[in-house]
């Protein structure tokens, strides 16, 4: 066996090049990297990170420094199951998911990195192996931009080799984001994959309405209609509309995907590996859509995200999250023809440049 | 309007007098407390607190005071609702629950406090008034204490005015829970109202048997007999067997509340102030549990909670948790005959001596 000795966390605020909107977030100018290097006693390293929109990443790092890394310390680091545990029980009270779960992937990414270097493969095939061309869209997040420059981005989507793309709804007005839809279907033609998402800004019955509305132009799914208690607002849009719905980045434990896939509520579940509990999770996510015949899909770090649906016979389009980390990656994932490429480097093979990001810490 | 000056969190480690146990925590020697102060721009100021078993105080404490306090400095400090959605959407993304719960829980019971403060009303008939005598029973946190020493303990409960206890079962042979439970029974009296916690030891087929064989020694109710997830086997207890159900300390929000009440999973629903969201997600939960014909029983901070069952019309036994501040309060509640009585002093009344607690700050 071989122990953990160090579990290090850093936080530190990334700035976006431009200002990204959508309905719940208002201007987001930057975001909130939670970096976690788990060094075991051979000094093998793994790394591991979460992400915030803004704000909670000084309670993740906290969460990590504080209340994790004692109950990591000296303990086997190959029995991620195992560490998982004692992390999940070691804040359980007052936890039970929010952002201790965040705190937990960005751990359980670092362990399961760490378990595939010593191995010496790369984790899609640590996971199992199906097919590491992963089909990926570009996440826009682009719901203040105008029309112009909203096709305008559309274009560089394509040029970066993006054949896939979401967009933002949820304006005030709903004419608004029927005319945004249409004006982006015309552009990219009938053919041309598309996806809108409303970060939570409906009721169930203003759900309904738009879906209604949206269903002319053929879009993939439509993501987070409702805020995600109300299970019966995006089941109805299931049941009611001819519009697939994608739900998760607000989902935080095995649990809760059980229950939003039981009770009807999204036919693409969409967890995001960085704040779901980690691969242990998410892998488990998968599994769970499997079992109920529904693809998956995935939101925000898809340089790691890439290995766990590269293992996935049921996953489809991956998201290309706009809080990238391209600037501080050596090897950052390009799509081409619309997919990525999952690396066959060992662990996930990202190398982040702590001395790039240094100036950027809190 | 008066307006927030500032909000003040301090994180105080309290130790135990004698080490607690139960089927999940172990054996607990302290707590950690996470103190708010609200001041406003007329120099008033509002207290509340939250506490956790051991772990997460410091993410709690990084919560409230780099993101919370910016969203809530030069706001209205009366206009309670508002505060509270400002606090949910601050920290929404990774959170909708777990410690945020407990960080907005804080500041929401100092947001209460100072506005009946200010209108110098104790904080029950600010809640409306129901009764101010609440029945209350001791908490016994004893899982691993001698039978001897747990009788002694219920003597000693009574002593102090208690005519109601809870104790805890979950011991790895449900027989000695049983023998526990019946010697408790016999030293107590056929007619004195006990009630035991299993703090999610058991399986949902594990707790419908525990249930089963429990019921001949007549429980007021039977806490947690499972993980939260788990309503099926929280659902089951309650449709196959006499046996009550309590459940609650670990549910922190209003929709977690809805959904175990509408599963069946529950007949006390047991909020925690301290970690449900305030008073302002507790009276909610009290009029859910009203409108589906269910008691409302309570967990930890008794001092404050007095005030939310003394408005409560459908109040049952409050909870006097081990997890006491006596020690560091000019004026705690005294149980006097199985209640305790809400005070009269405006706001909640709860006056925390700083200068002792000073030595335990973390």
């Amino acid at each position: 066996m071989a122990g953990i000795e160090s579990v290090r966390a850093d936080l530190y605020r990334i700035p976006l090049s431009t200002a990204l909107t959508d309905s719940t977030h208002g201007s987001m100018v930057d975001f909130e990297l939670i970096a976690v290097r788990v060094r075991d006693e051979d000094g093998v390293e793994g790394l591991g990170y979460t992400y915030t929109v803004h704000t909670g990443g000084t309670a993740i790092r906290a969460m990590i420094s504080d209340y994790l890394s004692p109950v990591l310390r000296g303990r086997d680091a190959d029995l991620v199951e195992r560490r998982w545990q004692d992390m999940w029980w070691a804040l359980h009270y007052a936890g039970r998911g929010g952002h201790v779960t965040s705190a937990i992937s960005a751990v359980d990414i670092a362990l399961w990195d760490l378990k595939a270097i010593r191995a010496s493969v790369p984790l899609w095939r640590l996971f199992g192996g199906y097919d590491p061309q992963v089909p990926v869209y570009a996440g826009g997040i682009d719901l203040e931009l105008p029309l112009p420059e909203l096709l305008a981005q559309s274009d560089r989507f394509q040029d970066d080799g993006f054949r896939a793309i979401k967009m933002k709804v949820g304006r005030p007005d709903l004419r608004e984001d029927v005319a945004r839809v249409a004006a982006m279907r015309e552009h990219l033609g009938a053919d041309f994959p598309l996806m809108a998402d409303a970060n939570m800004k409906w009721t169930g019955q203003q759900a309904v309405r738009a879906a209604r509305v949206l269903e002319p132009h053929d879009l993939v799914w439509l993501e987070e209609p409702t805020v995600p208690e109300d299970l019966e607002g995006h089941a109805r849009v299931v049941r009611e509309t001819g519009c697939a719905v994608a739900s998760g980045e607000n989902l935080h434990t095995l649990d809760e995907f059980r229950r939003t896939i039981e009770a009807g509520a999204v036919t693409h579940p969409e967890p995001d590996v960085s704040n779901c509990g980690g691969f242990t999770v998410f892998r488990r996510i998968c599994a769970l859509a499997e079992a109920h015949q529904l693809p998956v899909t995935s939101h925000g770090v898809h340089d790691l995200t890439v290995h766990a649906l590269a293992a996935a016979p049921n996953r489809t389009y991956m998201e290309a999250h706009g809080f990238g980390l391209e600037d501080y990656q050596a090897q950052p994932l390009r799509p081409r023809d619309g997919v990525v490429q999952a690396p066959e480097r060992p662990g996930h093979g990202v190398d982040l440049d702590f001395d790039r990001l240094e100036a950027l810490r809190t």
